[in-house]
């Protein structure tokens, strides 16, 4: 008979952006005549780079000719690429990763989700909250949770952040061998300093613990002394695995491009103590398990580092960085306490009141659709986030009416 | 202390085609002006069909403009591709299958490659041999074997492919839960009958097993007897799920896309035999873990579907079989018998010697590069598989090399 991985049952339904849609609906059909602007999803609304564009034409030319027709294409990704990133995100600012320590993927959401994966069963996890969900599920999904009471997996550490520790977690009591972290921090908006990120480096250092360090909205970060990747910190290669992607930095939500980084020197262990090569591991399963990322979108991606592409790209996140800005302004101009929506595409606000209460208030008085802070973990109650991903227009539109409706 | 999953250490060093590599540069480097002409991997040399590459630009530039750009599209892909694909491959052949129970990804490889984890660790599985190697090192890495021993892994029941049984394995005699087919086969080339494949499918509902039907090379299925989807079986529906690609179909190896079909009535049991459907555990791991496949590519994988697409396609897998014939008879002519090469893009001969010894004679007095069947497993020793992916003139000229060397 077959059977199905019961852990699958633990998860817990996926309700919150179905609830939101509910919600948002059900106001529409009683308001036919409103009009709502959506600031809670974290999905970008603006074009690609031309300079992307192009490459993604060229690249689809090549296709087209048996001359350059590309096959199956290296599983870790072009060396083109992989060149490119070594060099401009990591060798220029002093970090010391190399070409081969890139795995090009579809999605960081696949590789995060993947990477546990390559781990023991029963290995202790810590993982923040608020937090991106599919840190949790795919733990959950490989057993190495309880059951779900009162807001939490049983066997999880969490690391709370709250308006008490400014949203950067404490250092964990217990035990934990598996350290998840996100900076600029999604839901919160928090970034990170570099003391603070070697406190964690030397933690895991010392513990032998290692960390996975979601950075999807590093280039969001414009303030030079905040660090951009944990390898511009002393002692992480031993200890740490990067998760990139061009999502966020270039529009590529639809496109499907981004990158982990995976040392050559990261070491994980057998039960016996027995060092062991991370690198290899995740070669050894993305080598398995993937095909690699389509070769023009791969064109495209490699295009971002040309001067045209970088020039582009940071215009794209600072038009959405400005309406960071102005979200951020008129509501701390109303009186809330804001984090985030600087070197940050989310501004996570204190409502004062539980999450879904203030989700209804913004929609029903405003108009504004934002996310509802409860769905992202328990710490997570009593704030919304408001994304940063949106036409100028809609975003100014939309604080106007919140401006107008709460003053 | 971050511990490995240990069941990577059990995985054999995949090193046939690293193998078949040093040999290679060993022979050229000794003889440099021969020329070597490739005959061994599974990877399409032809461009993609023009409806495609004029998709792919109409899909790029809709990314170039705000007001058609897409962000992250749904997880199990666009409608309008799957509408097709269960209009076109499915419905019109009398399959009941729906759009909702197709599953667009970035390639089979990582499809057969994922499924395993939405079942129990501990279920019995039945693989080919020989066979494709990633279901069965999936399948290690998830704990689900033994060690290797004697060219095999504890705890595997292997689904012998020989030339007694013309390369459709029996039944098995024990009881097994999870059952991987591949039909037209890789390596073998083999096809299967509807009455063949009914004995299957029978088989899984008898003994609440399920079927993981790999069909990735169906396109090459001309003889209109043979079933090109396991779904034309009567009483599939609840027992199989269905790989596909359009790597193989549509020369899209470089370009990454394929589908995966999970009937909404397939199902599998808890331990206390409460049915469950498998199509909720496959869109719980798809959403959890994957983001959809390119925008642009899901759009010119649609025009595959387009009149202008199916002409080209055909055409496309014309060359190639016009090539498999061509292996095939030259081979039967020198008497060597031969499995596959029709309805196939794979020659299986046998040498009647060992495999990497008829591996190094068409080296070394044809410069003709086949892959040693021994590499597939046990059953594939002292068979040669010869693949059809390549320009025309190369096979012409491989097969007159082979005719002299060996007549």
């Amino acid at each position: 008979m077959i059977r199905i991985n019961e852990n699958y049952l633990k998860l817990q339904a996926s309700y919150l952006f179905s609830e939101i849609r509910r919600r948002t609906d059900e106001f529409q059909a009683q308001n036919p005549d409103k009009e709502i602007i959506k600031l809670g999803i974290g999905d970008v609304t603006r074009p690609l780079p031309q300079a992307c564009i192009e490459a993604f034409h060229r690249g689809v030319d090549e296709m087209a000719d048996a001359a350059t027709f590309r096959g199956y294409g290296p599983e870790q990704g072009y060396e083109f690429l992989r060149e490119k990133i070594a060099g401009a995100d990591y060798q220029d600012r002093g970090a010391d990763i190399s070409a081969q320590e890139i795995f090009v993927s579809d999605g960081a959401k696949c590789d995060t989700g993947n990477i546990q994966e390559i781990f023991a069963a029963d290995i202790h996890i810590a993982i923040p909250d608020p937090v991106y969900p599919v840190y949790l599920d795919t733990n959950v999904m490989a057993g190495r949770t309880g059951l779900y009471q009162e807001g939490r997996y049983d066997g999880i550490t969490y690391l709370e952040s709250t308006r008490q520790n400014g949203f950067i977690p404490a250092l964990p009591s217990q035990n934990v061998d598996l350290i998840y972290l996100c900076f600029p921090n999604n839901p919160t908006g928090a970034t990170i300093s570099r003391s603070q990120l070697q406190i964690w480096v030397d933690f895991a250092r010392e513990n032998k613990a290692l960390i996975l360090y979601d950075a999807a909205y590093e280039s969001f970060i414009r303030h030079s002394d905040l660090p951009k990747s944990i390898f511009e910190i002393d002692g992480a290669r031993e200890v740490a695995i990067e998760f990139r992607s061009f999502s966020k930095t270039a529009g590529f939500t639809g496109t499907r491009c981004a990158f982990t980084v995976v040392p050559t020197s990261c070491t994980a262990y057998l039960g016996n103590g027995e060092a062991h090569s991370v690198h290899d591991l995740w070669f050894r399963r993305q080598s398995t398990k993937f095909n690699a990322v389509s070769y023009p979108v791969q064109r495209a991606a490699e295009a971002i580092y040309s001067d045209a592409g970088q020039k582009q790209t940071k215009a794209l996140i600072d038009y959405y960085l400005k309406n960071a800005a102005l979200i951020r302004r008129e509501m701390e101009t109303l009186g809330y306490q804001c984090a985030g929506g600087e070197n940050s595409p989310y501004i996570w606000i204190y409502g004062q009141t539980d999450s879904w209460a203030f989700f209804d208030l913004l929609l029903e008085k405003a108009g504004v659709v934002c996310t509802p802070g409860a769905g992202f973990g328990r710490c997570g109650e009593g704030f919304i986030r408001l994304s940063a991903f949106n036409d100028a227009d809609n975003v100014v539109k939309a604080m106007a009416n919140i401006k107008k409706a709460l003053s």
